[in-house]
């Protein structure tokens, strides 16, 4: 693979920070710089915007009352420093990459910022991190070819991809209410359940419930009603990306989503990461959106020189923790990995797409990429998948297995971005656990 | 049909105004008092909560300013002053109601608030009113069986109407972002149209452009994410009702809906009237949720004695204006009407099934209820069934005709209830123009 994104200075592999944690392998490095939104644990602090940085959160808020940059930098600072990046992400990409430079320099090692580490930076431990911006609408695509391919052999095995399939970014729109950061847990939810047979549904809590490892993309500067965003522009509207783990109830998803679509099965909750990764961090796993010979080109409203880097390669994880390996002190265990650069769809792409009819995009808004599976079976980011619709249980060592999620499990998405000669670029995890369904 | 709603004396059709258009015949009688925001026309104030009273809007800011009342009810003004109802809304039904009584008193013939009225009263031709609410999620429901059964005789002739609908209040998620209130146009939206036969799609503005009347639900008081709330308290969650057009690009929509339902094909524009008409407002045209013999009770949380009196006999119309009416001076001629008595779900299911799962409803949050469409072919809801799928126009007279809409269409839906011995409450319109297709 060939990248072919533009990168600059603060990609470079030998800049290190005088902040020690970020030099030793870890998500954080100075080559990072994701945005969040934090305050310290077990206070009312007002939320403010950070940095990651290592294992520590530099706390932009403190840092902006330093005034330690003019210009856009300044700019951007003084946007990233409330306690939502709405405003940020609003401001288009200029501001983001300005303040993402400045920042780069600020944290080098030898910089003079060093000498207020103490007022500047607070310990990941020590924070409590929120929704990074208001999401105003959430959108769901289903960009993962591989994915649309498992799911649809399960349902129509002689005919498992719709004809639309490789002509249209599939999405459906979610639940804006439901999206939670890591570490909110939720109840098992309760939904209408159809036996098999003529027998009625019955209400009852799901036996089905699943994960979808998927990223998520943040909408930045807005776009306006009725025009469209041409695929050339489409990266100006782009801020950037975390882990998005779009729970499913597949049994109360199988009886309601005729002919509408998805519904209760995946509104009660949906988990982000709390670190937004830039574009511009990014840029050096950028790679050409892969299409085999003999697949149809995009129409050209999605298509253009812009896709021979518009995929990323991001590498994705699902790692499951029980009730029982955490009571016998067992480590998490992988279930499955993939990669965003088996995406049909890039980011770029999606943004145009949804934007071709006119609706409205603002600022914060998200976008889902859909479960992102490989091309392999155990390749698969939902369990759905990766047991055969429940046929095959996934044996998980020391005698546990699951075909769904029982209660008490912790699903734990990580991703990545590797390349020789370039710094590790992570995201951190977006994990929660499951509680028992409450009385009815 | 027997009414079953509790009414009081804000209802008595014998109280007549010191506003006297509101004392003519009109949607905006003393029993009625919408709830909006608005400012004047034509000028840079801050919009702020009004009431309509005949043909005037009384400005809740400028009474409040006044402090004319006491307890719930001057708590109740203070939050229906600001310029959005959300805060009114997420208080729940206790200071809208005692705020409701207070308005019946204070506008009442007789009472001296009518010495104030050129400081509290704008005239609705001079105001501009708002989107009455910030609306988080917007939810459209499926709600009229005799509109799923149509569309599905479409698609379906066999097997109009699929084996989940009796059972469940189908739903799917829509566009906040798109939502608009009365008067404002949008472009005929473009989107992937799909020729017959083995023709790749092409990107083009719909060609089958239609209208969706239906009923907008304003969610009140929020609920709690991960409970549930139970049908006997679901309508201390609703604020009230407006009149709202999904406006549907059919075309779009039957080449993308598979697997996931509408997307662009619905998110380009909603359309929604400007006053919110009150539950207590509606008490008197309460009514039972009919279903004929032999059909399956809702299963046991959807059941209940509220619904006896759950239903709401609204009647619906829509009429269409072209844009050789408007060059002739001829009046819009109405295409249908129906009534919201003929739902097959009342809006209290439809809020209780929404959070059955634990999906968290946030105060201002938008359910539409589908599509209402009456038994007779002629109640159509939609051009797509008035016209069935488009093959057999509709006659407007003066040997105009449509299938689908044209670009300066104007689609304007109108409601209102009546009944012997009460006072009529209207809700106004909900209109928009089609305006052509942007360029490429």
């Amino acid at each position: 693979m060939s990248p072919v994104g533009a990168t600059d200075a603060t990609h470079d592999p030998a800049l290190e920070s005088w902040v020690p944690s970020a030099n030793a392998p870890g998500d954080f490095p100075l080559q990072n710089l994701p945005f969040g939104v934090f305050r310290r644990k077990g206070t009312s602090e007002e939320f403010r915007g950070g940095v990651a940085i290592g294992d520590q959160v530099l706390d932009l808020a403190a840092l902006a009352a330093r005034t330690p940059f003019t210009g856009p930098a300044a700019a951007g600072l003084a946007l990233a420093a409330q306690p939502s990046l709405n405003a940020l992400m609003g401001a288009g990409a200029a501001p983001r990459r300005a303040l993402r430079v400045a920042l780069s320099q600020a944290l080098r090692r030898g910089a003079p910022l060093a000498a207020a580490a103490d007022c500047l930076l607070v310990p990941q431990a020590h924070a409590e991190l929120d929704m990074p911006a208001r999401v105003g609408d959430f959108t769901d695509f289903y960009a993962s070819i591989h994915h649309a391919t498992a799911v649809g052999r399960l349902f129509r095995p002689d005919n498992p991809l719709l004809p639309n399939y490789k002509w249209i970014p599939i999405a459906y729109h979610g639940r804006a209410s439901s999206i939670r950061v890591s570490g909110v847990d939720f109840p098992r939810p309760r939904g209408q359940l159809k036996p098999a047979g003529d027998a009625p549904p019955v209400l009852g809590a799901t036996q089905r419930l699943d994960y979808e490892l998927e990223l998520g993309v943040y909408v930045g500067a807005g776009s306006i009603p009725g025009a469209a965003v041409p695929l050339r522009e489409a990266e100006d509207h782009l801020f950037g990306m975390c882990l998005l783990n779009d729970w499913s109830a597949r049994d109360v998803q199988a009886w309601e989503y005729q002919p509408l679509g998805p519904f209760l099965a995946k509104n009660f909750a949906t988990t982000v990461s709390p670190w937004v990764v830039t574009l511009e961090a990014l840029a050096p796993f950028r790679t050409a959106l892969r299409r085999p010979d003999g697949e149809p080109a995009p129409l050209p409203y999605l298509d253009g020189p812009e896709n021979r880097s518009g995929a990323f390669d991001i590498g994705l994880e699902v790692w499951l923790e029980t009730a029982t390996m955490r009571r016998a002190g067992r480590p998490a265990v992988r279930l499955s990995h993939s990669s965003f650069a088996d995406s049909w769809w890039t980011a770029a792409q999606m943004l145009t797409h949804h934007s071709v009819n006119g609706c409205k995009l603002r600022p914060g808004d998200l976008l889902g990429t859909g479960t992102q599976s490989g091309p392999a079976p155990q390749e698969a980011g939902s369990l759905l998948e990766l047991t055969r619709g429940g046929r095959e249980p996934l044996e998980l060592g020391d005698g546990e297995s699951r075909t769904f999620l029982e209660d008490g499990d912790r699903v734990i998405l990580r991703g990545g971005c590797e390349r020789p000669g370039v710094r590790h670029i992570g995201f951190g995890e977006a994990s929660a656990t499951v509680l028992p369904a409450l009385p009815a």
